[in-house]
């Protein structure tokens, strides 16, 4: 076996889920992710824990999703799953898609239908250690763009970190957006201010010991409370399976009062229109994992690239509220993304953190920014 | 997708398993049986059920098992996996191995421990409407010594009866074994008289409406209580993972007193000397699937293959047995399989029911044979 798998799964077993003696855990194990499930399960075993493979077939599911379509049942979850779920102290969910349109037939009225069914598993798989990560498949590497191999240089390099000491990084960013107010954004195009007080930021390092449940991972966000200015966003994004480009975002208030894009407005158009929450910022997210160097048509990974910040349009994480206080409520949450390694700046209450994709503890420009200003 | 797999996985939910509006089924699907597995989830939920799919990818096993090997923790069932499987209805067990010798490396210590560790997970199937089935796969064609293709053709000439009129036609010898109190099989080198005065013979035709949990099934079988007699096995067998060819048993008085074999003699020996049932008779059973018309070196169809019959050594199943009777008990239950197509027959009680592979029901043999002699 490929010695990266192997690495995989010991990062996932021991920094990412935790597994400790005695652990009974869910393996839900995608049909292209087989190998990856192999050296789980081994991992599993030798710290001592209890393996259930389940069979995470999106071809099974749309299949079951078809076989009741035409029946007056509805859609139902599954009790075996149910109790299962119940039963594990962690969930670990291998993706390895070998076709990711195989839900291309399936009705968004179905998938809604689906989803709410399977509400009490999804409430049960939470409460676990749960942790997702992807194996790479020759259908992902399409969907990246990319040949097989380059495809899983490019996964081994976003996963296989030195998860401690970019946890240590990322801290050191959550400290400062945790004590600072506001948040500036210059670029191309861009020049947008949150306010962030008494907000919370998540450390997202792939840990459930930070609450944080994808492998990989690798970014600091927060919650903003409210936003002006306006942003561009230059990294090509699918949202709802049709493409967008160089988008661009206008705040006033922290609402949505213009927006403009060369590809895809009719979707932003659609997206704003969801709810009163949709106008608003759910998330600002700052990508901090080196290891993912480019863009590859796959949210998990491309939010996460360091010299990346993202916002999120839609429903905000609660992890980042005071408790009692609520943030933007909505039924959508869609990631849009903004290079910012180029005559960009990320400033905290004035000062620049960022600069160029380069943070200031790397090279202690920032002193140096502000004294000359 | 393959016709002949949807009408298999019709002929599984409808015929064997029973499946209606409601149920919860836990699906388990070997990596090789996917294509399967597709069809039978469509047809549960067509029929109102849910599908709980479980992996049952025994590379997964093997590494479990070998991450376990190094630790101090005992093997250990998954709770989760005991959780699914009661709260299931039918458990539907798809085996389809890519390998057929995967678990080649695991130890028979190792093995036993497992086993004996997932009693409670296998007693919960027992306790759903379960039924196994084979999907074709190139590792299953290879073990049988034949090409795909024509594998795949013996597989669903197997499944794929008319088994609404192949229980009738098993129900009448049924029928016959019941009322019988003794029976002769005369052929090459064989003849063998075995007493089931008392015993009730289980018809066997792969549903759970008949207790009947193989898909193929097609096999009458009960438990004689006494044997004597000589029994010659032409049939190709695999024992332990050893050859045995042209075996012969001698009984008297119920129990082995006599044995040969040109190959595989030291097999019998070592079987013969596990415990005390294990040189008694726990089953005699009468293959009835025409479908099956060749040797696959699989017991699973090898001894349902019509114009065979087969004597168990060692353990007795229940369902044949006058409640409190308890028949041979035995740590074993090994199958040997003798061919009587040709110059044989089957005698109960003095007539002749079966001769050289055709019963009398079909060609009226019966009563002109006895009139004659």
């Amino acid at each position: 076996m490929d010695s990266r798998i192997r690495d995989h799964a010991d990062v996932l077993v021991d920094w990412s889920a935790r597994i400790e003696a005695g652990d009974q855990v869910v393996l839900a194990v995608d049909p292209g992710a087989h190998d990856l499930g192999v050296a789980v399960a081994e991992a599993v075993g030798a710290r001592g824990g209890t393996v259930h493979p389940v069979y995470g077939a999106a071809e099974l599911t749309a299949a079951y999703l078809d076989g009741v379509a035409g029946t007056d049942t509805p859609v139902a979850a599954s009790e075996p799953a149910r109790a299962a779920t119940e039963a594990a102290d962690a969930y670990l969910a291998l993706r390895g898609s070998r076709n990711t349109s195989t839900l291309a037939d399936v009705t968004e009225d179905t998938r809604a239908a689906y989803r709410s069914a399977r509400q009490p598993v999804r409430e049960a798989q939470m409460a676990t250690d749960w942790v997702s990560t992807v194996h790479p498949t020759r259908a992902l590497a399409q969907q990246a763009g990319m040949s097989y191999e380059r495809y899983q240089e490019f996964v081994y390099r976003a996963v296989l970190r030195d998860w401690e000491a970019l946890a240590a990084e990322m801290a050191r960013l959550k400290d400062r957006l945790d004590e600072g107010k506001e948040v500036q954004i210059v670029g191309q195009q861009t020049d947008l201010t949150l306010s962030i007080a008494g907000r919370d930021a998540v450390n997202s390092c792939a840990s459930v010991a930070y609450d944080s449940h994808n492998l990989p991972s690798g970014e600091v966000f927060t919650a903003p409370e409210s936003a002006s200015g306006t942003i561009h966003f230059d990294v090509p994004m699918t949202v709802d399976g049709q493409q967008v480009r160089d988008a661009t975002l206008t705040f006033e208030d922290g609402v949505v009062i213009e927006y403009a894009a060369t590809t895809g407005e009719a979707v932003i158009e659609e997206l704003l229109a969801t709810d009163e929450g949709a106008r608003r910022i759910g998330e600002l997210g700052i990508g901090m994992n080196r290891g993912i160097d480019r863009y590859t048509n796959n949210i998990l990974f491309d939010e996460k690239m360091g010299g990346t910040v993202h916002i999120a349009l839609g429903r905000a994480y609660d992890a980042c509220l005071p408790s009692g206080e609520s943030g933007t409520d909505s039924a959508i949450h869609v990631d849009l993304i903004t290079d910012v390694t180029d005559s960009a700046a990320l400033l905290i209450d004035g000062e620049v953190v960022q600069r160029n994709g380069t943070f200031r503890w790397e090279d202690g420009f920032g002193e140096e920014t502000r004294s000359r200003e």
